[in-house]
């Protein structure tokens, strides 16, 4: 290895150390930090993040980095260490965009608007959070005016979470989506059969769920020697390395789905980062390539499998002897029906299959009229629930269970929604594959099975790390582009069959 | 402010993040961390230090600091600013005594070896410890030369915790303790009254015990607004601020006191961290002036306070009530003679105030030698049980109930154990200040009302943060320095009538 590559890779390492440090430091925050601690997190989380930036961007690390090009020039474009120099070039040039100040005023920002938002949710007021989330807002639009764009401000923001997606890919997707979407809705509404999810809602004692949740994530194959499962007010994955990759999730005692759906969802995150080849620890090759990409996994774990009659006929006589008084009497199919009931509703995280992505088209529309300036911020709460109105036909009776439920904004991730929708979409596609390649697929699920499903993932998608970008991986698991022809014939033949279409 | 002052300031706040920053993993590794994360987790923590360290002995720093002490020539010797440069001063002349390579490899083999020591403690295996320890030890002795002595190498380590103390003034204290110790502990072995624990012992679930030392320690004043409780094998407090001060304790459902004294010890600690002055907060002013003071401060709240009759008037009728099956046919006198029962034991954190200092001196004497050659690791165990014997008569039946118990030296604390006994003999000799100053002390106590003395700690000791040596801080709260004398006076009066001598 060249000296300047080797030297490099040291200071890169060093670096992803202190990503990984701010990382158990955001986990505390969100798990187990007393409230006390919030002015002093936010100060420990800027100066890390200060220093991280501050180290990347130095000329030190511009300099190997041309040195390691310019000596790796004539390798194959498809190695390692090409594609390693690959992900920080572009790393580098958009972080060297972004004044060093700003980085700072971001970081801290995020993590009290964070403490602010929670605050605020609790006591649905959303004039609370204003003043924060003008601020973000702000902070935001700044940072896309330094890192740039052509012809869309949500274009640098959205390429920061899916590289070399746009703000007009996002709109053409979601008009492809949106009227299949509502076709679907107003069949199921129209149609005899009406699903009741009255079993899922009683006495499930938290213990019990905690027990039986991490039961099915490790059956999935999530290790707890590297990985742990905690509370958090809105479920998250994060990890401080391969080896040590976290979930949390949040119980409802009289509503099952909550806590289940969660931990199967962040476990798919987590099965993602755990997947990471050992080799690329410490790189810019390790850990999941692009959210997209991980919200396909998740939703995979969840939906695909976690939603099957087949996963049902593995973990349903479990739930029932766990929680006989509330399921003893509810037969299997009633309980697959319950789960996959569909009804438009007012929180994402517990939206159905079918109406879940309208609730990201809101979000992807609201972000661009704040970015662009056509919507104020304070105006938001209205518009939301217009919104909600107009795509699901409900609005929010609180701004708790409207402009208030998602942590996103006030952590600083605009432009970040979409990703959901993208990985929704790469879980059909990948489904379609999978189901091709492994033709046992459902028998192994109904045995709660499944290392063959795991063992495809992480040969072909996990076992990559970020060495391609999504739309590379893409075509390498699936041998296509991103579609989103798959998914909406997944939702159609599934809820179909369920609704009697 | 003058520029160069100004400039320090913020310096010095950013590396106290650093170190903050570096205390939550530390607490997430002893408390949450999945045993697969050890290994980034030691790469994580030594980065942080590394850098932490590198700003701090940076050239920049000592030019800051030198024009800083420049400019404030003149200035009130007693004033924040004069005091908190001669802090900085101290650590900046320590610190750049030290090889930034060996600081690194200290960290990061701290962060390992107690790996290996929790799992060698579990597995009662010195043997799988010993090529860890052997390689603490040297570097530490390394650590030591490098800082430099006249006397003595253990000098410069207790220098570390203890400011200002020595090896010579550590064995003087300790022959001044032990023969009144050895009389006492052989006149009460010798006494007619027998004390008895079995009261101790019973079923005490878990649960409870989580919520009355919770309760407890709130009761005397730490907030968990600003805290939290967890479990930890060995327990510890530590902070990240004086607005996020955390202590864990651990349970065992059979043995009361493991749990409630542990609390209350370590709630001692927290209560410190959580009376700093907030203008302190950041600088080097900010937080506990040494481990011998805090020490102090932990053992007054759990033995002066927790052990008197008078906290049993008050805290026994709500154990009484927790465990009915285990206490409720036990008297308070029964209980309160339990809970001092004195009697030459293996483990140092379950010892009884009379044997406690016994086993500091066992540790501190074989440090000694470790330090200067004339033991060698290896043979640690039997030196161990030899004085264990020789001092306590009693010989640990396994390595986990003799060397494997303490954590410390698995973290590189060496010249740390005689700070323990330095705060027993601060505790007696606050004790015997305060109970001048608060003649309704006893009554107070019985009625649970313990803010009267919070206060008189916080005006006489903890509202002082770090900004007086520990010497100097004794005189301040006391009239005197530090003397063996209340200690054994108190000592003297409480078992003599507990044991009618």
């Amino acid at each position: 290895m060249s000296d300047s590559l080797s030297r490099l890779k040291t200071r890169m390492a060093q670096i992803n150390c202190l990503g990984q440090a701010t990382s158990v430091l955001s986990w505390d925050q969100q798990t187990y930090m007393p409230s006390g601690g919030a002015a002093s997190r936010a100060e420990q989380i800027a100066t890390l993040s200060q220093i991280a930036h501050e180290r990347f961007t130095a000329t030190e690390t511009g300099d190997l980095l041309a040195q390691a090009e310019a000596e790796t020039q004539g390798m194959d474009p498809d190695s390692d260490t090409v594609r390693m120099l690959q992900n920080i070039r572009r790393k580098y040039d958009r972080e060297t965009k972004l004044p060093a100040d700003l980085v700072i005023e971001l970081a801290r920002h995020s993590s009290l608007a964070q403490e602010i938002w929670q605050q605020a949710r609790k006591d649905n007021a959303f004039a609370a959070f204003l003043p924060a989330l003008e601020k973000m807002f702000a902070l935001i639009r700044e940072a896309a005016q330094h890192l740039g764009y052509q012809e869309h401000i949500y274009d640098p923001l959205i390429d920061l979470h899916e590289t070399g997606m746009t703000q007009a890919r996002v709109a053409a997707m979601f008009n492809e989506l949106k009227p299949e979407l509502i076709a679907l809705t107003r069949a199921i509404a129209e149609s005899s059969h009406k699903a009741d999810d009255s079993p899922l809602h009683g006495d499930f004692p938290v213990a019990k769920q905690a027990e039986l949740t991490l039961k099915f994530v490790q059956a999935l194959g999530y290790s707890l020697e590297r990985g742990r499962q905690d509370i958090a007010p809105h479920p998250f994955c994060t990890h401080f390395s391969r080896d040590d990759v976290r979930i949390t999730t949040r119980f409802d005692p009289t509503f099952l789905p909550m806590a289940v759906y969660a931990s199967l969802h962040e476990a798919g995150h987590a099965l993602y980062e755990q997947g990471s080849p050992p080799e690329y620890e410490g790189t810019a090759l390790a850990g999941g390539t692009s959210l997209g990409v991980h919200e396909s996994q998740s939703r995979l774990w969840e939906n695909l499998v976690g939603r099957s009659r087949e996963f049902c006929v593995w973990a349903y006589p479990q739930l029932q002897a766990a929680f006989p008084s509330a399921l003893g009497g509810v037969s299997l199919d009633a309980y697959y029906r319950a789960i996959n009931r569909v009804e438009p509703s007012l929180i994402r995280v517990e939206a159905d299959e079918v109406t879940y992505n309208l609730h990201i088209l809101l979000r992807f529309e609201l972000e661009c009229d704040l970015l662009t300036g056509s919507l104020a911020v304070a105006d938001l709460p209205a518009a939301w629930n217009a919104k909600m109105q107009e795509y699901l036909g409900v609005t929010p009776p609180t701004d708790a269970d409207g402009v208030l439920q998602d942590v996103h904004w006030s952590g600083g991730l605009i432009g970040y929604f979409p990703t959901y929708s993208i990985g929704n979409l790469l879980s059909g596609q990948l489904w379609q594959t999978i189901r091709t390649a492994l033709p046992d697929l459902n028998a192994q699920m109904e045995r709660g099975e499944f290392a063959p499903l795991l063992d495809w993932l992480r040969r072909n998608v996990h076992g990559y790390g970020s060495k391609y970008l999504p739309n590379e991986l893409t075509v390498k698991a699936t041998g296509a582009p991103l579609s989103s022809k798959p998914y909406l014939a997944y939702l159609k033949a599934k809820f179909n069959a369920l609704y009697g279409l």
